[in-house]
């Protein structure tokens, strides 16, 4: 079997990333290092693929984004801020909405791969793209947890979890439901799930989380979160993990002829400016999108310069206190 | 002076876009018109830009979108199904978002062109695209008419004019203010401002229209709108040229103490999804998205297979009746 990068990272023993450089010839190296490795390529046998080399070193000047669908005023708002930045670095980008669909994910990263894209930024959900070989493409992600080389930007989902779990009971409510995607995925968002039932325990309350599936229709997710206000007859407060669906409870509690916030309190996710401009009252988790863009572009710079990156960035939320 | 293209074409008494299909060897062409275009090359001594010719006909499977910010819900939602429909059809999407500014848009196209796009579609607000030489590449625009060569996409601007002005006088109200957009810009939008006065005039009312730049700021905007209702205390509809006008709108009106629809009468124009979903009550013409993204992408197609196509493709709006 002919050798692989692997294994001569396995016999000069450093990273599959120091080979791809000593043979890309790029960031720091030692004299050390780099005959180690010429050392283990020549004990193997080892032939480099000059093909994926050469695409590797072609420059395009092309960045893709990932993301499930830019139809979602956050995954909108958060495209046109980094394509806004990306182009003031002298970068186009190339946009795919994988739609949560892990088959058309998977075809994307082929795509965009053999359209030599220069880097990557990924906020979809699927896991599949784990099991990719980034080994020659610097990939950022916002919001997903990938794989360990690949570094994180997120806002702190935690902390939003406190402030709007906390805020409701410093309002008053005791009987507070959340609504949160499945908890399969691995995903930072789910640590709002886990923020809001450690709170509410720490409060001596009972944490009640309904699921949603991403990708329901629009009827069915109107229908589930109906049921919850038969369920709960006692409900005094909902805390949404993201505006959309907060708009839809808001409306739901309005046609059940409910007030807010005398008869329900309500606390969303996400603070797009379209949703701050459309529902001002809605009390929400306000991500900073713009830090959010600022900090992925110069992460992804910093990968693409074979500069050193953390693995997390964690951006501060904040809570916008409407009338909900 | 080295003779172009446009003097062959002159002494050959064909288009250049004949001409360049000679050239190319693309499309239908008698083997008449073939003989004369050589003919004229010949006696002008013609001498064909071989570089501008291989990067025409190398394929990159990408087509560009250009718009103003897919941050805004109606151009997020148009820009995710036409990358739905490219996705489905094998190409990939390049984005820009030009914000309405000429020479971020000028960037853009240059930029374009040169990641050599196998063609554009274009919905930007800006003149100075028109003067683009876009012998060479296939143009679709939505929305916005650019040169005579150049097919466009558009909802019908004049019968959802005609459709929310009716509506608001069937309902009763008589003072009828429309807010739109500058009138300089040649866009078919601006129909939907002709239609309102026409249709006004007809039912002997007085059309007053309320002009709104592009990019002015949030409070601005704000100011603006608000300041409709002191100047006009008689007020009794508003029809807004956009959803998130009118969203804007509705919430002054709420603010100053107005139920709709009793004290106001208000009509939108879009209908998103998001905002149809986010707002279920409000009144508005909605937009065929998911059959102008079919439209553009079926010229689009057209287009790059050199097959005819219209100049202009009207698809029609409806009405959806909410409670403002």
């Amino acid at each position: 079997m002919r050798p692989k990068l692997e294994d001569v990272a396995k016999r000069a023993n450093v990273s599959k990333t120091t080979v791809s450089r000593v043979l890309n010839n790029r960031g720091y190296l030692s004299q050390e290092t780099i005959t180690r490795v010429y050392q283990a390529m020549k004990e193997l046998n080892y032939q480099p693929n000059i093909v994926a080399r050469q695409l590797y070193q072609k420059k395009t000047q092309l960045i893709g984004l990932l993301f499930p669908t830019i139809a979602n005023p956050f995954f909108g708002e958060l495209s046109a801020e980094l394509e806004k930045r990306l182009y003031n670095e002298g970068f186009k980008v190339l946009i795919g909405n994988s739609m949560n669909d892990p088959k058309k994910e998977a075809d994307y990263l082929n795509q965009l791969l053999s359209k030599q894209v220069d880097g990557l930024i990924v906020g979809t959900h699927n896991q599949g793209i784990k099991e990719y070989n980034y080994e020659h493409l610097p990939v950022v992600a916002i919001d997903r947890n990938m794989n360990q080389d690949i570094p994180v930007i997120e806002s702190d989902n935690y902390a939003g979890g406190v402030l709007a779990t906390t805020y409701l009971i410093e309002q008053g409510a005791k009987k507070i439901i959340h609504t949160n995607g499945p908890i399969t995925l691995d995903s930072p968002t789910k640590r709002r799930r886990l923020a809001y039932e450690d709170t509410m325990r720490q409060h001596g309350l009972t944490p009640i989380t309904v699921t949603l599936d991403f990708n329901i229709p629009y009827h069915e997710k109107k229908q589930i979160l109906t049921q919850i206000f038969y369920d709960h007859p006692d409900l005094e407060a909902i805390f949404a993990s993201n505006d959309i669906d907060a708009a839809l409870i808001m409306q739901i509690a309005l046609e059940l002829g409910k007030k807010l916030p005398a008869d329900l309190l309500l606390v969303g996710y996400d603070g797009t400016k379209v949703i701050q401009n459309i529902l001002p009252n809605l009390t929400t988790i306000v991500q900073p999108i713009e830090a959010i863009a600022q900090t992925a572009v110069d992460v992804l710079k910093a990968r693409l310069n074979d500069r050193p990156t953390e693995s997390e960035y964690v951006l501060p939320v904040s809570l916008k206190k409407g009338t909900t």
